[in-house]
């Protein structure tokens, strides 16, 4: 027998699944979304994943279901184990990743270090908030952000107003999430995986530079982070798993404060942007290792290959979207340059693709990540 | 636009330029000569590669054609240009990799160093060659041979009796390929890409280790090959590329005699198994730069991501064909291996899927790569 793997949506982390999974001999199939999709080459249906039966009747057709994305409604994630499909990661772990006020209470249970934050239904809580708190916050509605989006600066409640609007006419009692606005020196990520079995596994902290909320660049491992940040990351990432349950691949978007803290900003219960180096810059990759979380097999080596390794996102921009000349140009200059193209359409901010390069120099690894970046820019 | 890239037959090989083509956004097709073979994910097409109409008709939905194998007739390829179709490594070059007289004769013409051969239409002829070389020789069929089949040691010509009695039957005048017996120390193999626009690379020469006249091990680089070995092999791999006009990737397999010669003793012009450990060991995989030559893009850096490297192939074995349980047992034993499973039926002596470890010290990676393989023998 095979190991047949399903993967709810058909999105460029579904497609970066594929290649480990063609390599391990695990017979994966995706439930896309639409048609042409970023991993349509995988793709054996196409359905709404918020439609149980569609859901339903996919899972019938492989041994374990797992996820390009956080958005399937639990209702549908409890069904399905309730039908005993396997499930990784499950929705008693995936609820924490859906929905930013239950990740920051279970945390705050744990004990995790994390920003100031608060629950609040209304404009006066929001100002009594930031009133405490020098006057600004980042609000963010607890549901269905990403990217930068559902994610706002503010110096009074009314600039949130339009939120509070749609959670009056919404009806169910929600509540928007304020947290302090953080001075941080830089924001880091920890990639961790974790077995059904109770294995986990982890990857180097690394350093993720952010352009307009949209991860832009990331350093692995995190320059200088060796020691007591890497030690404070592993443990916080190792501990979230464990706790929470997760079953696959975990990123953990921290913040290293000015003061030399190490808090908690997200958490994405998948493979991340922030752990796209590690198909060219580790041993095992993180989409190699999610395949082998979700179905329960011994983890891989995450050990680098050398000692840096750079990742920079490649963002369609306003022009004919045209990625085979850039392609060409970037081969051309940076013959050591990894570049991957998602499959996608190019739209202006939309990722498309990356950019790995790994070396022995940072400077020097950086320069060349960016040279060849540079082409896919307008 | 995207690259369209199609691939006549759906063995391992087109599976395994899979992962290349999703990394780099080309859109790969696989014409396959069944349903359900190891390509199946690519597979756009069924149907018999020596019938024109159907590989014209597959042809007709990608830009550039390449193989997974070197059994597309002649008359098939050269219609295919003249309907001018974008065909890599094209019959010019092709020819030479389907007919062993056809390349020696080739090589010949180039100074290209080899064994002692003759061509033979008779028993009295082969038993001539005999009698100047030692009394033994090995004697191949020209055509369809492969993995030690169509290849035979023999002493006296009526231990081909069958093979010539065949070339009777046939009636077009064929002949059989004779060779000396090399005295050889080791197996070595060159592997080169290069462009139509011309650009050749090489990566570093590599030790092949047969067993029953099947390629067991690739040891990366060939231990004591810097100086000499490697510029003589890599002089050869040039030679034959720019000469036969080959494009994409050529695996030239040689001899290192007791006398410290290199000879030639056979050509593919495909991805080749003593290339696999580059999928994991080299920065440019030998799939990911055949997608590349075909493509005519600029090549990828060959150097190795370690200083060594081992792969090992995995074949099928008497036994009920699991190979889920030691993929686990090999998973939790070494976790440094990459595996890679081909998705095939086991049976006795097919290649399923080979395993390579990368590592600094070549005993250490020898002996993790062995312990891994080892999960998958009987």
């Amino acid at each position: 027998m095979t190991f047949r793997l399903g993967v709810i949506g058909g999105g460029q982390l579904a497609r970066m699944m594929v290649p480990p999974a063609i390599e391990l001999g695990i017979d994966i199939r995706v439930l896309a979304e639409s048609e042409g999709m970023s991993a349509a080459i995988a793709a054996t249906g196409v359905g709404d994943y918020t439609d149980l039966e569609t859901v339903r009747a996919f899972a019938k057709t492989v041994d374990v279901v797992t996820f390009d994305h956080e958005h399937v409604p639990q209702a549908v994630l409890r069904a399905l184990v309730a039908d005993g499909v396997a499930v990784h990661p499950g929705p008693d772990a995936l609820q924490f990743a859906q929905d930013k006020l239950a990740m920051r209470e279970r945390l705050g249970e744990l004990g995790i270090p994390m920003p100031d934050w608060a629950r609040v239904e209304t404009p006066d809580e929001l100002d009594a908030f930031l009133a405490d708190h020098g006057g600004r916050g980042v609000v963010k509605t607890a549901r269905g952000g990403y990217d930068g989006k559902g994610v706002r600066v503010v110096s009074a409640a009314d600039q949130a107003e339009d939120w509070f609007a749609a959670l009056a006419e919404d009806g169910r009692g929600g509540a928007l999430l304020v947290e302090e606005l953080v001075e941080f020196r830089r924001e880091l990520a920890q990639l961790v995986a974790r077995r059904p079995s109770g294995d986990v596994t982890l990857w180097p902290v690394v350093e993720s530079v952010q352009k307009d909320g949209v991860c832009a660049e990331v350093i692995a491992p995190a320059p200088g982070s060796a020691g007591k940040v890497a030690e404070m990351a592993a443990h916080i990432g190792t501990t979230i798993a464990e706790e929470l349950g997760v079953t696959g691949v975990l990123a953990v978007e921290l913040f290293e404060t000015t003061d030399e803290r190490i808090l908690v900003n997200e958490l994405a219960m998948r493979p991340h942007n922030t752990g796209h180096w590690t198909i060219d810059g580790s041993t095992t990759s993180q989409f190699e290792q999610h395949l082998r979380a979700v179905l329960d097999l011994p983890f891989g080596a995450t050990g680098h290959r050398e000692p840096w390794s750079v990742m920079i996102n490649i963002l369609g921009g306003p022009t004919d979207g045209d990625l085979d000349t850039p392609l060409r140009q970037a081969a051309a200059d940076q013959p050591t340059a990894k570049i991957h193209l998602y499959g996608k359409e190019p739209r202006p901010g939309r990722k498309v693709g990356h950019v790995t390069v790994s070396g022995e120099e940072l400077d020097d690894v950086v320069f060349r990540a960016r040279a060849a970046a540079a082409f896919f820019e307008d």
